[in-house]
């Protein structure tokens, strides 16, 4: 037996202990995940909440307190159902999160999370009594949805699987692209009910339109087939057209001729739209990430189980003349181990271990390469608000003028946005 | 008080607990460290004793069991007591690796490496019946030798911070430097022995010498002061430039003329000398990693300890008029909040918590720009034995060919080795 070794105590983990290991690890990840899965569709839905109570708080607040009560008075309702369905699922998995930490960015961004939700009714309290501006209103709701967006950014890096790390990528994307959706809706609104774009208005909106169409981007190359089908066939309908009509027609005539205020109301109307209509291709993501989760984890707890079958019977044999079959996972080939003589007792055990633990070597490496694509999605972003506060920084501008002058340092040397980022960030460290 | 909220169940975990949550994270990934240094160390001597028993057995085959049996003997007896030593770190360390598994690639590397342990009295019963040749030898313990040094590879990989990592990733380096200064003085001593270095002997020396190189400038580039100082008067010794004449004498001379036999006694002397000095430096890194891991444990243990009696102090207190001071770790900022109205209840409390949240989010980031260089240069390793495995399976050539065909690459192309590495392997995936 390759478990007992002359002189040693029989005490002492094993190769075969380890490989076993190394796949309860696995499944303990996938596990992680199933319930992670829970606080990220809740959180999906707090910030289409939210961004609803945003946009019905800056009509509240635009028309002085005079009409949408009510609908607000809906909208922060629905979003404390929210929150509490968010809290229900974040107690659920603080266990996990806490004794086993994976991450402690992650647990940082949850506090910063939190930390806004706790501002939250002071906030309203503000709205109720029409102490702040829109704008103020913009600023406050959209740094806790941001803190939600980043946790479930950070949810994503945290993954190792990379078919899971694909779909969190892609919908953490889409989130974040709709959210910038919601900042046009809020733009465009002040736009159209002022009966003007004035050029920083204009240059906001460029932004955020640009801003969009990046983060559908990575969705579009990591969705899963449904969900792109969805998101496509949310393209193609007659709402995209008109509401880039009513942006050009803002942008442009809004310079020159005081807008039709009516457009006010139709331009809200269709990005209310549009912001809905994504989250329903967030919730086909969200639907396709559980349904793989699942798949992954029984597929992982099968294999551990076959694997401590497959070496418990090894365990129990005698050391046989031949060499053994061994019949691992289907799909998953045993590879022929190094090529010792046929001499020597425990070759032929040692052989069917090495042959495990060399395939698990394989698969593992295999899934590393597979989630290098994923994980370099996560690293653009990081690298390019990177960029933009060095930026903001050290030209003292604002956060779309940094932007505008990543997007034209990109368009200027013919690169793409990410490496010029990247060769800034990287030239900031030479300078510094 | 900040911790109280209407409507919500007062159990649902806060942005203060989640803040604790994230260092005690750190701590914990800390303590993680303090344990598998333990670990670390005891596979340096185990490396540096396994590699003594391959001299020793090379010598004793190469004699036909003539000479150095007992030698070879007592090297066998001390690699015993070093691989007890090694299960005992490891049983010590084995609940918490498997318990909350950092990761599953580390673990499998563990297996790979058992496994090959329990190859090790099959082997040197082999060798013991002069059943293998010296070249058969050599090969089976670099393989369980490269085991070892993978697992220490892996394992700084895991690391989280930065002067921790970078320490792993000297003393990693310096480890397979070494293996490849032991791989070479078995090079020498076959070429002195059989009085001709042929082309492919010559070569693959050349190859040798090179790859120590390499290990070696990441060393220097990641190393401490003194083991940095240790390591250069290493380099300074008379050592040194007799084993380059040697190695010069060998490659030319002995192409032509048989060499004097006397000159492998010489070589395998002196180069044994060089890997007991090398171990000199690898243990003082070990050291300054050891004291590290000591040093910010108890920093991190500190931090904690103030952090959870500042925010208690918070809880307990009276909503303040005036913003509150907030005292943090010595050297750490406090960084001004978002500028909300001072009117509004819980935002003084708002603005302390989110103070602490706003500096770990800092502190964290900047220990992950940190640890980026260390993260490369591992990256980089990978991304080289990718190329090369590439070059192997592509042109159906040797190791040492394909890393002289990389070499040859990034000589003709003006680029660093690890540039056109990365070339290689991405246009792999294209050209597949």
């Amino acid at each position: 037996m390759n478990t007992k070794r002359q002189q040693h105590t029989p005490a002492a983990p094993t190769a075969a202990d380890y490989l076993i290991a190394s796949r309860q690890c696995e499944l303990m990840n996938l596990q992680y995940f199933l319930q992670m899965g829970k606080v990220v569709q809740s959180i999906s839905n707090l910030v289409h909440g939210l961004q609803r109570e945003r946009g019905a708080s800056n009509l509240y607040l635009g028309s002085g307190g005079q009409k949408y009560a009510d609908e607000r008075g809906a909208m922060v309702g629905e979003s404390d159902r929210l929150v509490s369905e968010f809290e229900q699922a974040l107690a659920e998995v603080h266990e996990a999160l806490t004794a086993h930490p994976v991450s402690s960015h992650l647990l940082n961004h949850i506090a910063s999370a939190l930390h806004g939700l706790e501002q939250l009714p002071a906030l309203r309290a503000r709205v109720d009594a029409q102490a702040l501006s829109v704008a103020e209103a913009t600023e406050a709701y959209s740094s806790l949805i941001h803190a939600f967006i980043t946790v479930v950014f950070e949810a994503a890096d945290t993954a190792v699987d990379p078919s899971i790390a694909g779909l969190l990528v892609a919908m953490v994307h889409l989130m974040n692209g709709k959210e910038f959706c919601g900042q046009e809706r809020a733009v465009g609104s002040a736009g159209f009910s002022s009966g003007a774009f004035d050029s920083a208005l204009s240059k906001r909106m460029m932004h955020l339109v640009e801003a969009q169409e990046r983060c559908f981007e990575v969705f579009v190359s990591f969705a899963d087939e449904d969900s792109r089908k969805l998101w496509h066939s949310l393209r193609a309908h007659d709402r995209e057209a008109e509401i880039e009509r009513l942006r050009q027609h803002g942008c442009s005539v809004g310079r020159y001729k005081t807008l039709d205020p009516e457009l006010a109301d139709r331009w809200f109307a269709l990005m209310s739209e549009r912001m809905d209509e994504l989250k329903k291709v967030e919730d086909a993501v969200e639907g396709s990430f559980h349904t793989r989760c699942v798949e992954r984890f029984a597929e992982a707890r099968n294999s551990l189980a076959h694997q401590e079958t497959l070496i418990a019977t090894l365990d129990r044999q005698e050391p046989p003349a031949q060499p053994m079959l061994v019949l691992c996972d289907s799909g998953e080939d045993a590879r022929a181990g190094e090529s010792w003589d046929s001499a020597g007792v425990g070759q032929q055990f040692g052989r069917s271990i090495f042959d495990l633990v060399q395939e698990q070597t394989r698969r593992l490496q295999q899934m590393t390469d597979e989630l290098q694509s994923a994980k370099e999605a996560l690293e653009d972003r990081k690298t390019q608000e990177k960029a933009v506060l060095l930026l903001m920084d050290h030209r003292k501008i604002s956060n779309d003028e940094a932007h505008r002058v990543l997007r034209k340092l990109a368009m200027d040397q013919g690169k793409k946005l990410t490496e010029v980022a990247r060769a800034l960030v990287s030239m900031a460290d030479v300078l510094k």
